[in-house]
Formats: structure tokens, sequence, C-alpha cells
């Protein structure tokens, strides 16, 4: 089984547990809805890539927290989504959580993934020997998503009269880049904070990315809305860099990624798995005329 | 330093570490607002009364669960609170999170209660030797608010065109008072199985409690809105049992919530500590007129 078929099942296993058939039906369709079919799974490839490189590719614990980490990315998603914030009506080429489902069950559905999400750990970290590793990649985890400098974070930054841009953007999305390597290597035993480079400047690539799909790309192309940084006023690497700026931007942050992996095992098979992600990061558009990621 | 004390304590920690004053300022407010000054904290109580019971008074584990599920609690408060559910004004006597901070600051501040919540239970759980136990509390306190039995699941049965009412009341109350219980136990390593049927008890005579407050209780007295029940069509104790037969299930549950109590060091603490509490439940005005527990 490659890491992408291993992420779905362990996904597939998250929610469809045996105890799962209890739960409400609209809220478990809701709760679907949001994470299958899936986008890149980037996040989570992350994870197992940097276990792997770290000598462990079998690790229960690092799926655990790979898994985890999908489901807080698709969970901040669902209530991103929302009338309250980006009043989106359609993600990943369909309907909206709460566009499908209504409100009440869009944050519900939220809510439900985030639990689940460190269920799904604990029940990693209960297994003989996992317990102490367990407790620090929970800890990792919901830093990555929490109030002080993760998603969460990111988000009430838009709520604020004066906001910092490269802090907005270091906690909305590089928080849970850095928690995905971090989280890889403490699964396996290995320092967490060594990992946490990689992980930050491959978000920041990723945001710059999705950056300029959100300025270049069509709606049917990228399953979501388009121009919506304008519309909400938000910062965007575009309006700033200009396009070619912001894809040397990108080119550039690939790089500095790399350069910031760890000595490892792996270390030569980790810098093809990112430079083969970086090439999915650029819109096709652009990628066609002029831009060729190594 | 007593319960009380040390639940106020180890909230005002989770919230306010070093680290924390990087939070968005206005969510930082919101989840205090909706945290500060609390309820009656009854569900913490009881995870520190079973630990205690079971021998072990001064467990920073117990401590961390019984904090986390009254973070819990709140979260949930806060988005049962907002429009698209309750669309309640007043909580606790004052403007709910909503109403103070607006819907998106409302919903994050949610979200953040949430994630704060698991990640004081990984603190605690990173301790030497505390681990595995850390891992069997964490998963309990998850299923206690998750979407399949839990306050999620809960929420969700609202949303249902059919709900079976005893169900309903179990996920959305009761789960997390037995939660409350069963990590208690498990923090301190006693079997947490045999401690759900207390904590189940307990869950629902307050649920018919909140029941009596709801039909009779004035807003001012209780600080949120009342007849919310009938407003929002959901089942009530007292229009299905009228108030005097309400009053005597109260009674009846807080009976059997006492011989639910397992055997362990500290039983008879425990029954004056939940025969204490339980006189807490009965609306001022039922208590002066006719009933007194025990």
């Amino acid at each position: 089984m490659n890491a992408g078929q291993r992420i779905e099942l362990a996904l597939s296993n998250a929610l469809d547990t045996p105890e799962a058939a209890a739960t409400p039906p609209l809220l478990n369709r809701a709760m679907h809805h949001a994470v299958f079919p899936g986008g890149a799974r980037v996040r989570p490839r992350l994870t197992l890539a940097t276990a792997f490189a770290c000598g462990k590719p079998e690790s229960d614990l690092a799926l655990a927290a790979g898994a985890a980490i999908e489901l807080l990315h698709c969970a901040s998603l669902v209530h991103d989504d929302m009338p309250c914030f980006d009043n989106a009506d359609t993600r990943r080429g369909r309907a909206s959580v709460h566009k499908l489902f209504g409100e009440p069950l869009a944050l519900l559905a939220g809510d439900g993934l985030i639990v689940l999400a460190f269920d799904i750990i604990a029940r990693a970290a209960a297994r003989p020997g996992q317990g102490q590793k367990g407790a620090a990649v929970l800890s990792i985890v919901a830093q990555a998503v929490g109030s002080i400098h993760g998603i969460v974070a990111g988000q009430a930054w838009e709520c604020e009269p004066a906001v910092d841009v490269a802090h907005y953007h270091r906690a909305k999305t590089g928080a849970l880049f850095a928690g995905a390597t971090a989280a890889g290597a403490a699964a396996v035993g290995a320092e967490p904070g060594r990992w946490r480079g990689l992980g930050s400047k491959l978000g920041e690539a990723y945001q710059v990315a999705d950056d300029l799909a959100d300025a270049l790309g069509d709606a049917a192309e990228i399953g979501k809305p388009c121009q919506q940084d304008v519309a909400n006023g938000r910062p965007n690497a575009v309006r700033e860099l200009g396009v070619e700026g912001a894809v040397a931007r990108l080119k550039g942050l690939t790089e500095e990624a790399i350069a910031a992996i760890p000595d490892c095992q792996g270390r030569d098979e980790l810098e093809a798995i990112i430079r083969g992600q970086a090439k999915r990061l650029v819109p096709a558009q652009i990628a066609a005329q002029e831009f060729r990621v190594a």
C-alpha cells in the first residue's frame, strides 16, 4: 500500500468504526462530505514522509497523527466556509457542507471532526509503549490548530482591526505544516523541533500557491470560489508581489524547504517527494507557460 | 486549597500560560468570557470527587481531565447559544459570547476551547509514567463530547427528523457526566467502566433539574433565557411529567446515583458530596416550598 492509500484507509477507519453506525445520520453524512473525496492530502503525506525519512515507515502513531491532521484541516475548511466567515458555496468542486446540510450541521461536523482527530491519536497512543510519544504528538497537533499560534489563531487574526500579515499566514497555514513534520518526527521518537523548519517553509510555499490559485484560477478548476482574498480584504501574495514575483517566491520557498531537511536516513527520498509535491502547487496555466520546479 | 479553588486555578493556568499572551486579543477575551466566571463547575468537581474516592486526591491528571471537561462544556454552551442553534442573547447572567464578540469569534472561541481541552490532558499525560493513563483519559473525554454518543451527537439529534428522547438526553447531557466520573477513575488507574453508572444517573438528574429551571425559573435568576425548550420544540421533563412528577424524578435519580457508587475507599465522603450538589439542582422556589433532597 502506498502512502496515499494508507492515508485514505486511516481516514475511513477513523470515520467508519462499527460504533460510528450510531452517529446521527445527517451528521454522519456531513462529516463524510467534509472528508471524502479529499484534496491532495498534502499534510498527512508530509507526516508519513517525515516518519519514513527518520527510518520508520510503518509507524501506526505517525499514521494516526497524519490522519488527525487531515481531519483538523477538513474541520477548519468546513468552519471557514460558513456564512459568518467566507460564505463559500463550493469546496473541492462540490457544495460546501453548510450549503448542503445547513449551518447547524456544518458547525457540528467541524466540532465532531476536531474531537475525532484527537481521539484517533489517543487510541494509537494507548498501545503499549506509545503513551509518552503519543502525548508529545497530541500536544504538537493541538498547538498547530490552537488559539495561540495555530489555525484558530490564524482565522481569529482576520477578526482583529490590525494584522501582521506574516504572523497571520504562519498561524493560518504554516502552523499545521510545521505540526505535520514535527508530529511525524515525534511519533517515531525523533526530535520534533529539528523538523519544524521544513514544514514551515512548505506551508509558506503552499500559501503562495493558494494565493496564485485564488488570483488566477478558475473556480471550476480549483473547485472553490476564486478572487475571495480581494472580496474578503485578505492579504494575498499576488497583490503584493505580482504574478511573476509570487511564482519566484514559490520557487525560492521550495528550495529553502529542501535546504531545511534535517540530516536523516531518508533525505534523498524526502527531497524527491517534496519536489514532486511542489510541482502540483503551481497553477496549471503558469506551469504550462514558464515555470518548472526542478 | 479546596476542590473549587483547584478547579478555578487549573482553568486559569490553562488559559493564561505565558505563551497565551500571543493569542489574538479579541479571541483571548472571547475565550475568557466563555469560561469565567463559571457556573457550578459540577462536572470537574465530579471528576475530582471520583479520583478522591479512589484514594488519590492529588492527581494532576485527574485535575487536567476535570478542567478539560469544563472547557468542553463551556465550548458547547458557546456553540449552542449561536444564532443557528438557540440564538440565546444571555448566559450566566451576561451577554452570550456571540452577542458580545460576534459570530466569527464565538465559533472560533468554541473551537479554541475544544483544542485547549485536549492539549491540557496531553500536557499532563506527557509527565513520566502518565502516558498510558493519559491516553485512556483522552479517549474517554473525546467520546464523551464526540459525534457518536457525546455532546456533538446530542446537539445533532436536534437536527434529525425523528429523535429518541432518552438517547438524545444521554448524548447531550449524560455522556459528559459519565465521562467525568470515568475520566476521574482512569486518571488514577481505577477501572473507568465501573464509574459510568454514577455519572449517567447524575447527568439524568441534572437534565431534569435543567428542564425544571427552563420551565419555572426566571431568566434573571438562572442567567439565561427561559422557556427555550418549548420555543425550540425540544423535549422537556416538565412537559412530560408535570412539575411534581419532574421533582419526584429528580429525587429518585439522586438516590439511584448514590446507589450506583462503586465500592471504593471514599464512598461516604462521595455520597455526602453528591447529596450536597443535588440540593443545588432544585430551583429555589420549589426547594423552599416542598422539596428536600436528603
